[in-house]
């Protein structure tokens, strides 16, 4: 039998129609955008084409689109840049269970001598909006909340949260990159400052990502070079990567509204498989508005490993809590934050996508319970 | 008339054997490489695998290899990884002819409270030995030199500055960025502690950079999240672009000993015709030992910008300096270092590469003296 990818979360099949765009920049239009002759023009044209294409699909300006190398790199930008923007030491305020892009960021800037405010989550992750109003009488440099969890897929408030933060001059950040392609995600809408992307998440490349800076927010650049992307991020641009975003970003948000019902189906179809055949298994964060794509479940008497091990030779692939913290002995710190650390339980999170059959997901709610039984009972 | 190219020190077109091997890793291979399933061990395979074959061609080992964006996040690392990998403040040295990528950041570690001493350089470009020992007597967190000049092609004697500093146990880096591939680059033969290099100016795609870090050399992370490439470099790794820079270096090496002399031999062609057809032409550089593939002039009583529009009108495509200078109004920092600014003299970098051929060269040095009398009558 086939595998059967179900880890959509950690990255996505690039697709074929980006790998098609991507293509000619790979071959004869391989110009410097820097450079003032012919193939140079060229490659500039196409690489501020790419920009006003991402602004015109986020409802934002060309110049307010920053080309990175990834999602990590745009959350870096906005965390640290804004308080190296500052000479003063201004707080960073950001929820406890941001990815670790923004939370290390956050960290960084607390070594440097910068007050953290962490914003504390209920049972299902979400953050408390309340909450926010005692930090920003810290007046930080930037808040910080993520527009939908990576790990559980809670969505937070982000629309009153920028609202909030707008009311009293505060910078709003959010990470979209695992909830863009979605949910509905225009900076015309939701009165976010920065928002960070990723297009490895959504059918592009990896090695690139987005920064939307709302015209007027300051930023000091963490690299030093050439003046390219605005004096903000030096190095020659792939054009090539900018090509490939901004068609993948098109192609998501054309199709978001009806794969995002569609991801749901699949994914509450595995969910009321896992429920019905896993005993004692239990839903993190169930009890919110969450992202389409993601369901994560803590099933008690398992070892974590043992049990992605065996589901891998089975056929699913699924993930430990994030790719990026695979292989870490800690526990998740988004469960830990949402008080559903179950000793001696694992939790996984299953992930569908565009790529994702009926058929696939049919399969999973079937047959992974299968597995966990026989993980169990070997233990 | 065809264009000809003549930019090659700007950026390189991808090779064909270089996108072909990117291509499964843009395709059915998508995995992340931190997630533990097949589709992950896949992409760490594959990633790991690429690392041990740049690696190897740099004589270096597999742990010593980080991939980042690019050459100037490479720098970038460099510098203000070390300077940030101690809490004392420690000098960082370099020459006054680096690329913008070590001088930014360098000037940034002086903004930030470290003392930087800049190495003069002779009025062909070599940076004098003799004034590092003076520059070493402050214990530098790191010094710097480039392997090879972008803008002039100047060759450093980096052997012997590599080996003053492993003497009084200093830290070297060289910005080998527009040299690999055009002179023998291996570091167990020259003593650095750490190479920057960008797959772009040798036939790989732009969005990709390796820094060489010597075991036992400290850095500090510039960037802050998950714990890809040894806890210095977050972000989901490209493993497209790791194959892709293997594989183009492993081309670039192979060839360059044959590419070396057959540049040379057509920058050389070039040269002669610009010297012989351009009254008070000078060749910026040309007491030292160059790169192949570079020849940068001065020529007295024309625009700069003209002349550089007149022979991208003409068919030729060459640059004002450094690319990632276009469009600056200030005059080049290295032929100032050099004392080589002439008022009212055009300096034009005219760069061969690997699809240059005997008869593009030919032309550029027989026509291009024509645009310039041209360019002159009209001034």
């Amino acid at each position: 039998m086939q595998p059967i990818y179900l880890d959509h979360a950690a990255t996505t099949p690039v697709r074929p129609e980006v790998r098609e765009a991507m293509l000619p920049w790979l071959g004869d239009r391989f110009g410097n955008p820097s450079s003032s002759h012919r193939w140079g023009r060229e490659a500039r044209a196409a690489l501020e084409e790419a920009r006003e294409r991402v602004a015109a699909v986020l409802g934002a300006r060309r110049s307010e689109i920053l080309f990175t190398a990834c999602g990590t790199e745009s959350d870096n930008l906005a965390i640290l840049g804004r308080v190296h923007a500052h000479d003063e030491p201004r707080a960073v305020v950001c929820s406890a269970i941001e990815h670790k892009a923004v939370l290390m960021a956050a960290k960084q800037a607390h070594r440097e001598g910068v007050p953290m405010v962490l914003l504390g989550v209920d049972t299902d992750g979400r953050v408390d909006v309340d909450a926010l109003d005692e930090a920003i009488a810290l007046r930080p440099c930037v808040v910080s909340v993520m527009w939908g969890n990576n790990e559980v897929g809670t969505l937070q408030p982000v629309r009153e949260l920028a609202e909030r933060c707008r009311a009293r001059d505060v910078t709003f950040h959010s990470d979209a990159v695992q909830a863009f392609g979605k949910v509905r995600i225009r900076v015309d809408d939701v009165p976010c400052d920065l928002l960070a992307l990723g297009a490895h998440k959504f059918g592009g490349p990896k090695g690139v990502g987005v920064l939307y800076i709302r015209d007027g927010v300051r930023l000091a650049p963490l690299q030093f070079g050439g003046g390219q992307e605005h004096q903000l991020r030096p190095g020659t641009e792939s054009v090539a990567d900018a090509v490939a975003f901004a068609t993948a970003m098109e192609l998501a948000a054309a199709e978001q509204a009806a794969e995002t019902r569609r991801l749901a189906r699949l994914r509450d179809a595995i969910e009321r498989g896992l429920c019905a055949g896993v005993p004692g298994l239990t839903v993190n964060g169930a009890g919110a508005d969450r992202l389409p794509h993601i369901t994560n479940v803590s099933v008690p008497g398992v070892d974590q490993d043992a049990l992605v091990v065996a589901l891998d030779l089975a056929g699913f692939a699924v993930s430990v809590a994030s790719a990026c913290q695979s292989g870490a002995t800690q526990p998740s710190h988004v469960l830990a934050a949402m008080g559903r650390i179950i000793e001696g339980a694992a939790s996984i999170r299953v992930s569908v996508g565009r790529t994702t059959t009926d058929e696939q997901a049919r399969r999973a709610a079937v047959e992974i319970p299968g597995v966990v039984a026989r993980v169990r009972a070997a233990a």
